[in-house]
């Protein structure tokens, strides 16, 4: 993977700070290279933003909303007409097609920019909201999180997929939040995560992550999260979302589905843990989900190393859909949204 | 990952022979470098044989029997002793405690040395049993997969997982044998083949022997299965198996179960397709079936580069156990098995 803009490489002991506005440029820490090496990205235009999200230097539906909130400010500084900025809007609304928090930051940030379409400080207008919209994510994790720890039974050990920590939202986590407030508060046993193949977010994510906080964990290959479960390991399965349907169907990380098949099949509890800017009313049903489709040699390489013999044909969506009817709760910073979901998440939107 | 012994590599244009006997070494085909370098190992003792099987350069329930009875001629030919041969027999039957096909191939040769403790040609008596019994795999995979392609509709496409072709049997394939049997009779449309992880015998193996027989193949990563039965996009599963109870429950690959559990929650056909020396009828449950645990490194290492944080924790079952009423039919040399699975495994054991 070549790399987009300039990096650089500090020491593992600076507090990590996953996206950070310094002296008129945006840093992501490079989640692409972790966690063999802690490495930035600086970004100075939208561009380049929408090209850090759709390389996955930065993941997960929060932390992406965000960033591409930032993205339009970098859009101002450089033109802040409303046609340069709504150009800017689309090409970082389909950065990545899947998650709905993009679409909803960047549309916030029009909205701004069009209650004062010739103000001369429109770039620092947006930098303020973006800072804003930054802070309010950050504080959603945070409630979302105390709602989700709630629902752990104490003593109870919990599995999760993909990462939704620190690094994928506003600085605490979504699923992951859940499971650092359930360990602060004293009611979790273990974690048990998923490598989420093809991109291993779990593997080399959330094991970092989780390491980091000194909570318990153990990694597993995706396929087996059955055991797991037959085997009475799991009390809960918890995991985030980038878009969720009115009836409460979830687009999340490939792989969530069949964790949420295994669940039901099992009776383990299935929670889906993200802020109401997922939640995306205007979608009746996982029917009206995209769901991206990423290069075959995320699955045929590890690396620019090839796993499979030349030429094989391989199938790569980044996500699938989960019905509501497999999920046990959808926890938000609004509160937790139970069956039926047509009203719970309407409800809890409006507290978000 | 070390060489045990001696190795050569040869060009792709060999015609392969995942096992043989050449000028008195057991030859194999060195599983754990395909499908980027074709080499083999010669095997002179059958501390080397157990050695290789430990190391999975051979894998595959059926491929394992074969190369233990081999593994046993080895030892006859060193010394040929009941007492040498009972502790070869004893190491080879531990080097991979799940397959059953193993201890059974061992146990076939141990009663050959039996009747005739004294015999000075016993190391050229064992090695024509280990030849017959090769023999007699190689049929029985080709006899279970006729009986698997008839249950294969028409215009079907069909999921597989592991690798389970001529490198993991007896030189055709169970799984494989029947996916291979039925792109010959024109049944089959396409296979989708998961990547199989952690040793990713889908991505490597599988695709690779997909490839050389021209059979239509879309590798995909293992938790995708759900997305492939969710869009109905395929019709049936099918996998192999390294132990079946009594009753019917198969203990497989990690990841067999998930897609058993899955499956039967989109109401698509799961089949085992195993030689009835895979049967163990002295286990009466999955219960009895010992579950390999491999090391950590196969999860947290690709090869020797790792793939999470150092000190991460990892529990890497080889296999899982898939209950019986999970699976539509069992496929076996002796006839297709059907639930309830004590009296028709019986049946066709008989037959096999």
């Amino acid at each position: 993977m070549t790399n987009p803009v300039q990096t650089e490489t500090v020491s593992l002991s600076r507090d990590l700070t996953p996206i950070e506005w310094q002296h008129g440029r945006l840093c992501l820490l490079d989640q692409s290279r972790l966690p063999h090496e802690v490495s930035y990205v600086h970004l100075s235009t939208a561009e380049e933003t929408a090209r850090a999200i759709r390389e996955m230097r930065v993941r997960g539906a929060p932390a992406i909303g965000v960033t591409a909130a930032y993205g339009m400010a970098l859009a101002a500084a450089q033109d802040g007409t409303i046609a340069a900025l709504r150009s800017a809007a689309d090409e970082l609304a389909a950065s990545r097609p899947t998650a709905v928090n993009l679409r909803w930051a960047v549309e916030r940030m029009m909205r701004v920019a069009k209650q004062s379409p010739h103000d001369a400080d429109l770039a620092a207008r947006l930098l303020a909201e973006a800072a804003e919209l930054h802070r309010e994510t950050l504080e959603s994790d945070i409630r979302l999180s105390a709602f989700g720890a709630a629902l752990i039974s104490p003593g109870s050990s919990v599995l999760t997929h993909c990462n939704t920590g620190a690094l994928a939202t506003g600085g605490y986590g979504t699923a992951l939040g859940v499971i650092r407030r359930a360990w602060e508060d004293g009611r979790l046993c273990h974690v048990f995560t998923t490598e989420t193949r093809p991109w291993l977010q779990g593997a080399r994510l959330t094991t970092w992550e989780l390491a980091r906080l000194g909570v318990p964990a153990t990694l597993v290959v995706d396929s087996a999260a059955a055991s797991l479960m037959a085997g009475g390991r799991v009390q809960c399965v918890i995991t985030g979302a980038d878009r969720i349907a009115a009836n409460g169907d979830t687009a999340n990380k490939i792989g969530t589905l069949s964790l949420a098949v295994l669940a039901d099949h099992f009776c383990v509890p299935f929670y889906v843990a993200a802020p109401v800017s997922t939640v995306d009313l205007g979608a009746a049903s996982g029917d009206d989900i995209t769901i991206e489709e990423r290069p075959e040699a995320e699955v045929t390489h590890a690396g620019s190393s090839p796993i499979a013999p030349e030429g094989t044909s391989a199938w790569n969506p980044a996500f699938d859909v989960t019905p509501g009817r497999l999920i046990a709760a959808i926890i938000t910073d609004g509160g937790v949204a139970r069956r039926p979901f047509e009203q719970s998440l309407a409800e809890v939107a409006g507290r978000g």
